[in-house]
């Protein structure tokens, strides 16, 4: 049966979530301040948006906070677990990206849904970067590592970074979108159902989120860069805007259903470009070496 | 019944109408050259995608031609008209992205489609610009309606025009594309079927492309403008790639089926940006005056 309290409880620690992941980020930022939109939705709910643009270290960031309910259309309600049509969700989502394109775009999302009987979780972390050190993309998934191993029993570390693989994946360009993270989705505590341990994990994977990122941010940030590294990040971004626009389910599917399009669309970068049959990277190149992985997974970075 | 003489007659005239238009725009833009790409299809014929880049006008062109055969997947299948799932389509497609924000965008497109005992035409051509000059979509949508007008009984130039601005629709944004211009398939000649005169029209919008669009370009090629004129056609921009990776059927079919991405996504422009809840413009603004055009399109330009 559908928690309510459970639900309730996780919206509130997804709200505090949103504020701490925000005042951490002005600070790693430096200079700019996080603006605060606050939304009601029509069908039910609303939000808080927050967005940061022009700062020292991100160029654009968002983080979103919203708790909305409603009635799904049919054809996408079939598609999920639950009866009927009446949902609520609740959750947190950010994209930031930097300036410096040797500084890595970062995506993430918690989420707490309820349909009918059944109230499952999901989320993740996913990190793009521009340039690869491999200390960098080791610290990313080792944080995850550690957080999945704070839950035994309730999740599978290795389960959770194959599901990332496979999700941010351009299948036109033969590539991932980055290299990784975690993905989860319709988790609700196995059978006997500890939605609570699935709750208490979820929620520890959106405090981990500066603990994932902002090391790797910090080391980056004074990397020398010029055009080209600029030329080449853009291009990478045309790809971040393929991938949102064709192939993420909560973005295509908020748009053709009416949701908030301001804040559907906050992941987009600033700016992005796109090249005609833009060269393969030289062979050797910094540019090379990320798109080998792009192209072919790291199984697994911690060996 | 299938016409394979006129399908393959079609196909030859659209290389011939792709050559056209190449010279043509060569000789508007003044420095850059089309580069030649010649490419097979696995599933079954192939193309020429002829692309310039970083010209005197135009800061990104790219100009179609294909020929392909193959079958199609039966969900797709069963969306066309004509038994079974093989088929053949030939076309030519352009979309120039001028670099000046006051010299407009335009897409246009014309095709062939054979499906079982079906052969059908489609194409249009639209206009998206930055800044509005009345006279320009009046000069737009004059040339289509001048089109339309040679070939009497077989098209209907107020049903392409409304078509179009059905057609290029962003409804998360509230906004038309651009200002229209016509649009318009599954054009068989009506019962009877004259075929042959729908051929003749759909080559004749193609041989006009260039009439339409040229004389915009050299009126607003010397109009002065700076950064904000900039950064409002880079916002812009930004909803012309959302169009065509949500909406657009060409681009998202292609893209999930295995077309050829590189030609695919010719049409997105080599620079666009995205502001979260970018402020409206002031009224009386010359951006406002566009705004107004794409959130309520203009019922007739020629009144």
């Amino acid at each position: 049966m559908a928690d309510a309290a459970l639900f309730d409880r996780s919206a509130d620690e997804f709200a505090e979530i949103q504020t701490g992941i925000c005042r951490a980020l002005e600070e790693l930022d430096g200079e700019a301040r996080f603006s605060i939109d606050r939304w009601e939705r029509p069908g039910g709910g609303g939000g808080v948006s927050r967005a940061l643009a022009g700062g020292a270290l991100f160029e654009k960031a968002g983080v979103n906070w919203s708790r909305v309910d409603g009635e799904l259309p049919a054809d996408f309600a079939g598609q999920l677990p639950g009866e009927g049509t009446r949902f609520r969700a609740a959750g947190v989502s950010l994209v930031l990206h930097p300036r410096s394109p040797m500084v890595p775009t970062v995506h993430a999302n918690v989420r707490c849904l309820e349909k009918g009987e059944r109230t499952w979780f999901g989320g993740g972390a996913d990190l793009t970067p521009y340039y690869l050190w491999r200390e960098d993309a080791e610290h990313f998934h080792a944080t995850w590592r550690a957080v999945c191993a704070r839950h035994p029993g309730v999740v599978d570390h290795r389960r959770f970074k194959t599901w990332c693989d496979e999700y941010f994946h351009l299948p036109h360009r033969g590539e991932r979108r980055g290299v990784g993270g975690i993905f989860f989705d319709y988790l609700e505590g196995g059978p006997g159902g500890d939605l609570e341990a699935v709750r208490a994990f979820t929620a520890d994977v959106g405090r981990s989120v500066v603990a994932a990122y902002a090391p790797i941010a910090e080391r980056r940030r004074s990397e020398p860069w010029g055009e080209g590294e600029r030329a080449w990040q853009l291009l990478r971004r045309g790809r971040y805007v393929e991938f949102n626009l064709v192939y993420d389910r909560g973005t295509v599917f908020g748009l053709k259903t009416g949701g908030r399009t301001e804040s559907i669309l906050m992941s987009l970068p600033p700016l992005a470009g796109w090249e005609y049959d833009a060269p393969e990277p030289a062979a050797g190149s910094r540019e090379a070496e990320l798109l080998a992985v792009l192209r072919q997974p790291v199984d697994d970075w911690l060996v």
